[in-house]
């Protein structure tokens, strides 16, 4: 039984709160259960100096996590001075999933920068993040072809991602922090709609799994990505006021 | 006439949401109008090496602004490498100011470190962090009481601050984004409920003030102040599911 | 066909060096083709401070490149002061996957720690760290065994690691640098001589793949660790002088 | 009494030495009793960036502290890799007040920096250094008159600064370190010519202060900063080997 | 007697395995009997700025410690955040000497830049640096002229350096770990081919040397480099598939 | 014939002010013409942590520049986060160099730390801060006598230092900035009392020297040398208010 009283293959209550706040050009509150996350879409009209003069766009994404997102107060990384290995990783990861949405020469010579902090954390944050950073990028394209920037959507997938692990002896999906601090092992799944995977990342940590429990468990993952899927969608079909577009994503 | 057509003693309407987060002792989202600041007070049974052995708690501040709070983004100090000065300057005034609100040999071996993170900036984070700040030590404090580990509250005082300054020569209360960008001059003052001072920072880049314009705007300030520090005692007012005890700092 | 002219299924030439350098317990220079990676293992008696006392010991790994092993010169981290993302991602990914060879309270309360700096880079350089640090890590453990230090090997897994990738719309196994440059999808793969997972990481940027490739490639890792697990026990068959021990692994 | 046996509104003796060191536009050693600052002004023909193209020009100061100038040795900051709150804090408020003397628009695009390095320490330090770094201001910019880089000095006002506090309930003028470190509340004033304020920071860690004791203190500092000013007039008044021009200041 | 058996004007056995990797355009493995420095020169097709325009070429050194090249592990100065003061004396010596060897007007508006990193360390790792940095800046030279990159060589001298030292009252040769940690004095000194001295570094830490010992110490540095200039000018004797071209500082 | 119409073999003008500032142990500010170094000397009742428990002191050094000791502003090292290698290199040197003046386990487990601040920068400022530092030193010393700290001076050698060169082709004693700049090549010499060497350090950047040169230079610096040692002695000879003892380094 999940501490949660969860069945193997539920998801926590998602919400997607978008213009969350109101000067990015996307900005969306990502609620996976009690886990929190802010994404803000921010765009600039230049690109990284790799890219310069080459006709396409860019997307980065950074990650945090407010000190006291956790049940431990986690010290500031802007006071140690730097990044940690573990918030490298995870915004590698996140912008590495979202530019698998874009057509990134469809975006011109512009750089869309994702911010995900962590207000609140009960596992599964980074791929809350990703969930929620689509729904962002979604907002700032909109705001570009709302303004005549763009005429065409760059936006060429939907992305979503969740976590699956074996908890107990059993597969289980979009663990919370109470399952994850114990499970024996632990996969976090990006997919597009049309079910193709972006990144599979599989850790075992102190136990291994087996090539029958890896088919179980990206099972589970294909079928939340489904459900996350479809709450990305319903939220963008309400109504924003003065930016909402048109549902280029829903095709 | 203010650019949010309110009078020039007029305070931006005020929120304060306890509760906001779970995990720390403490958690208060405060707004002032458009700014929201998330304030969290995390204890911890230890104080700093300079402290040891001597008897007396701690109370220290930290602040940030996360990237898209502000209408162009502000790059991520825990990329940068370091907190800049003005986050520095900052986060020392709302520690020295948190201090006064507390008798610290009475909160034995242990710290209390608030948080102060700006979700969205629209003028005026330092003194809504302050005020926020008082409300969530209140609250760390009295999970401390509820719990048995202090017999007697060690909040001997209500903090709250304000901002008040010279816009287009008139002297004006609570300044937002828009007048503050191009104030003469700005003070923020921060005093207790006896009507005491504990910080007052008047700047006048660009400009100077004469002590006329000073004493109204104390004047403003004090005034400003004694409706915060009413907002503070109205919110307190509300129970808190397990945690409120009572209003030590009424009196 | 691959630029080096292999089967999809074939492997780069690969040779394990032991005793490379002098000094240290455990010294591997593992060569994957034109990869070369010096690893070496390093014994300490002492655990990091969150192990303190609780009766086990430690494992941890870094990673570095020279700055000439790759065709551009890479920019030297000690002097740019920080290590880079991908660094810290690869070398807690290193650490990872050789914790899972160990018994860790069987190691009493030692640390080893795993350098792997990338002498030569021709793609792959994590997957062949990975391999050559595993038997460094055995070597280490025969010196704490011919010395006395400990009286049962804690060696409990043998460990490799490869990756695979779809190049030109074909899955190969263990890319090279020009196949890793181009390659449509890439996937790193750390398994025990059990034919169980450690590790799975899988990227797609500028591509996803479909549940059938990705089989496809999980079976070509497979296959590659075995020959790559069958190379290391014949290099520990080899005797050192004045250190192996025994074939601890090999069962 | 106070421990220097000073009467409540008595300065400590004060000396300007101009030409303190030779390269610097600039150079003026400023004593206030045992406080011993070295402020230099040095002149560059560029501007920060975010100014470029503005036709005006910049003013920015920093602030060091050499490791014997207290009486306990103090961490060298380049050796610890960062400045530090106090020093970031000090510093802006030296650049701050020293603007509010220049019309920056007839500066020209150049950025006069000042260097205030303490010697040695006794109270007070950041208030003998903005004092002291008006007079470098005033040499530097007599260098470019001299040379005929301007044509009109854009020294529009005077700036002199000194602390004042409440020491043993007693209001003090200019605080020495024995006052300071005992001090119930301390407040920085800095002032220009026609009495006009350009900074005041009152600061009560540990107690407050009322009303009427801040306008007691105001009134101490108003008088002394009178004081500071004329003794700054002097010292201008002696003629510099190839450097003093007018007393553009003086009127 | 010295612990190696040697006589004390006995240089270790040398070594420079030349194109000991494949990427740089020069790569020397110098071996000074069980020191062992992997040297590369990196050729860059521009200058630092501060040679901007100015129709000249440049050289730098790094060095580094691979953290096992020691009997103890030593902390890897990327991890660290800095390069320590050892680190940038050497590579500062390393750039000093080698640019004596150049001609640098006629290097063109190009960097070379030398990685010097220690694989196994036993004494006297920057003067076998140095010895191999030659090489390796000698044959990205002949890279340059196969190339017609350059017409004519800026190679102007040949340069090679010991070190020396008084161990247990005797002058030595060539000083390896064990004479080193425990010797009375210790001097390193750069020379060219035609006997002046480029670089000359005595330190008589926990000790002193008199004149008469200072003369004696030099002439046995003189002899030892006639025979590792002999030993250089032999390595580039053999002839390097694709690359070496002419014997240009053997004259 | 020299810039400033010296003796090829003539110091600059000597000055060494005792107790320059009040609160160091030792505190000199040394001139040579017209570089300016201010050397304090602090004891602190510890030792670093390699040395803990061995019943013997340390001496270190660390060495800065005032931004404006020099015509052109250098850039505060507090600033840009890190110690050059220059400031590196000198503060080894000057480490070194004073360490060989003391018996190190008669200063018992203290620390002696000599900050080396230039406030005037003409050449020679590393050698004007070893002569200097060593009359600091000894004051630092007497200190501890005339409180009983110490029974025994541990001070057992007088130590100074010089720069010496080739400038257009002649050989001349303490370069100052006009020479140094143009210098074919520049040697430091560290000396004690009896005429030994504890640190020779020649450079020939962009250029070399032969032996007989070096000869000359040497012969230069030794006479120099002597020059400096009875200044330091005459020094030392006036009275120190309350504080120096005895000339226990003239014997």
């Amino acid at each position: 039984m999940r501490p949660s009283q969860r069945r193997p293959d539920q998801l926590r209550p998602l919400r997607f709160t978008r213009s969350f706040t109101q000067h990015a050009e996307g900005s969306v509150l990502v609620e996976f259960g009690a886990t929190r996350v802010l994404c803000t879409a921010s765009v600039a009209a230049q690109v990284p100096p790799f890219l310069k003069g080459r006709g396409q766009g860019w997307l980065t994404a950074e990650y945090g996590l407010l000190p006291r997102a956790t049940s431990e107060r986690t010290p500031r990384e802007a006071t140690r001075g730097k990044q940690g290995g573990r918030t490298l990783e995870i915004q590698r990861l996140i912008g590495r999933s979202l530019r698998a949405a874009l057509d990134l020469p469809g975006l011109g010579e512009r750089t869309i920068t994702l911010d995900c902090d962590v207000l609140q954390a009960d596992g599964g944050t980074r791929t809350a993040a990703i969930s929620g950073a689509w729904v962002a990028t979604h907002d700032a394209i909109a705001t570009l072809l709302a303004s005549g920037a763009l005429a065409t959507s760059p936006l060429v997938h939907q992305v979503a991602a969740v976590s699956v692990g074996v908890y107990r002896g059993e597969p289980v999906l979009d663990l919370d922090y109470a399952e994850d601090a114990t499970a024996d092992s632990d996969m976090n799944v990006v997919m597009d709609e049309t079910g193709r995977f972006i990144e599979v990342q599989g850790t075992a940590e102190g136990c291994t799994f087996s090539r029958a429990e890896f088919d179980i468990l990206l099972d589970l993952a294909a079928n939340g990505i489904d459900e996350i899927l479809a709450a990305q969608r319903a939220a963008l079909a309400d109504t924003l006021p003065d930016r909402d577009l048109a549902g280029e994503a829903n095709g």
